[in-house]
């Protein structure tokens, strides 16, 4: 691992970033120069001005998404503000490019005021095609969220809290088509209710699942931990939503159920937690880079299906697989994500895999397996058309 | 010139967008997708957490510049605002590319609030290693300007300001050797005194010009019209680099003038003024797209040296003779940029037309002499260095 992360350090410095900007139009002659430049730009120009619709005829703006975050929230590494955080962000652009082929610039905000962040958001938006929130802090980042999506005119998603919600309920899906369970029979538990905990147990009610506790950094979410979780959370218990009991810890929730989901922190799960859960367990461990149980200990406890954050296990629930595809559509389709967009793209994911294919080890389809992206684009397109 | 116009504007619906971002790194196997993005990116975001310098070493901010505007004063178009702007920036980061190499992205900035421009540049400041500032209404831009360079650690560079006050400053060099004149001999008309107007007027009195007479809308500069200027140009007047008169308008101020230097509106200049200028009369009329006077006309009135913002006659003034060369040593010295910087620029704008070469017709290089960036870039790190 040491020499690992020394590679990483040395890649980062040979790239010097990992992206550039590079011309469209190349600019040889004086002809070139009149009509990127003056006096021929200024034709463009004009006719947005008249309809500004028309910027997605004559800029980059119809190809192009902002990756943009404030740094409080950054993968396993927390608050570390917006410059440590432009490794990720340019990362994110990259993967953006690769997975999906669309276009995206990172911009990194140095306030983390919610009110200070919406508006510098809102000032720089009339390039961008799109907006993928990144790596901002829960609960801040939902109230954030909807707040843009109100005032802007170009899709916003925030892919920690829908992609890696997209993803779980693509594996949730052929993980009870391989354990020969009913979606809505499953008992499930959740340890984490952060900005991806919250969509992942949202998703969950979708797809028909009828009962869904919760656990958190405050205990078991119920009527009597009320008044330590913020409002999202209390929100779903309000909506009976999230299960109400009167259990008392990690180990009282995760009993007797057929799927635990781990969005929370190193080790949390224990193999006897393992063993107190129903046939054949279930279980998607996705803290990083430390999962809430090592799969070692999860496979002598009688793990069924085991999902992870981790490359170097089988069922990586990696965001990769959703937001290239969804950017791509949202880019034609301008459309905000809605609940029924997330639910056909988790679908869309899930079908990936044939059915011949399904296995313990095979719930969800590889990142690189690029029909995803393609599927996902095509899903979208269909639903906007509808 | 229709034309030419339905040709701009159909080959910037071809290129939807003069610019892409592309991947420097391919992201093909897992190994590529462990260091670009999760768990590898990690160690660049902690090395920069523990030392910020570390920016420059593992991310594009080494690299990248970002072209900012709030589309007050775009080209000759005037206040079009951030959406209509978006062709202009776009063209401008195509010619930093394609001239000097330099990386760059467009933010088009909503509002045109001069305290809230400053806060949003401010606050996406993080992913950029150098900042153009472009299109910006006078005198506003001059506030905003020297507000972000306080701020900011990183260079802060308003081309409409400078970038025309060094191509002239090169123009009047040469223009001067040609006429066999000493520059600190010559008396300077010039009519405008906007963004780009008051730093030629600095640029001049740098190059030893003793008499610089200035008028503009308000008519001539002087104690008498002093209540009608905005505080930048009386500050001129009072430093006496606007010399003090008592003439009525512009024919009084360009009569027994040297040189002629219009930033102002087209067709202000008469054959008449010309004629009543000194001996050899030197004409740089650079309102676009028609310059103070056609150049026909200018010829016709026995102008000696003339100079437009046209690239269909001699003596183009074209800012992408230097900004290109600036923003490829900015990245690198990460000064602002000073009078010496500028005055330098200029006179390395200047050599790069050989003496033997030197006319009428060829008093500035062209703007595709690849060795102009190249000398700006290696004169800028010298004064860096020193």
């Amino acid at each position: 691992m040491k020499d690992f992360n020394k590679i990483a350090l040395e890649l980062h410095k040979k790239y010097q970033g990992k992206l550039s900007v590079e011309g469209r139009a190349s600019v040889k002659d004086q002809d070139d120069l009149s009509w990127v430049y003056t006096p021929g730009v200024a034709q463009p120009c004009k006719e947005i001005f008249k309809d500004r619709e028309k910027m997605y005829d004559y800029t980059l703006k119809s190809r192009t998404v902002a990756v943009i975050t404030d740094g409080s929230a950054v993968l396993g590494l927390g608050n570390i503000g917006a410059e440590a955080s432009i490794p990720v962000m340019e990362g994110k652009s990259l993967l953006l490019k690769e997975f999906g082929g669309v276009d995206s610039f990172l911009i990194c905000v140095q306030t983390q005021d919610p009110d200070e962040f919406v508006n510098v958001v809102k000032n720089i938006a009339p390039v961008f095609g799109g907006i993928n929130l990144e790596d901002i802090s829960a609960p801040k980042c939902i109230d954030v969220e909807n707040r843009l999506k109100e005032i802007l005119d170009i899709p916003v998603f925030h892919d920690d809290q829908h992609g890696t919600a997209i993803i779980l309920g693509a594996a949730v899906l052929n993980a009870a088509k391989v354990a020969n369970k009913k979606v809505s029979d499953l008992v499930i538990s959740q340890s984490g209710t952060g900005a991806a905990g919250i969509n992942i147990i949202k998703m969950l009610k979708q797809l028909g699942v009828k009962e869904i506790r919760a656990f958190n950094i405050n205990g078991v979410v119920n009527s009597s931990t009320k008044s330590k979780n913020d409002k999202y959370v209390n929100q779903l218990l309000d909506d009976k939503i999230i299960h109400d009991n009167d259990l008392k810890d990690l180990a009282d929730i995760v009993k007797g159920s057929d799927v635990f989901i781990g969005v929370s922190v190193a080790n949390i799960l224990t193999e006897d937690m393992i063993k107190s859960m129903n046939d054949k367990p279930i279980v998607f461990a996705m803290a990083n880079p430390d999962p809430e149980i090592k799969p070692e200990l999860a496979k002598n406890a009688g793990v069924y299906i085991l999902g992870t954050g981790r490359s170097d296990y089988p069922n990586q629930i990696n965001n990769v697989l959703a937001f290239p595809g969804i950017f791509k559509a949202l880019l034609v389709t301008r459309q905000q994500v809605t609940d029924e967009v997330k639910l056909a793209t988790a679908k869309a994911i899930a079908s990936c895999v044939p059915e011949n294919e399904l296995s313990p080890d095979k719930v969800i389809p590889n990142p690189f397996d690029k029909k995803v992206p393609e599927i996902i684009y095509e899903t979208l397109l269909k639903i906007a058309n509808k």
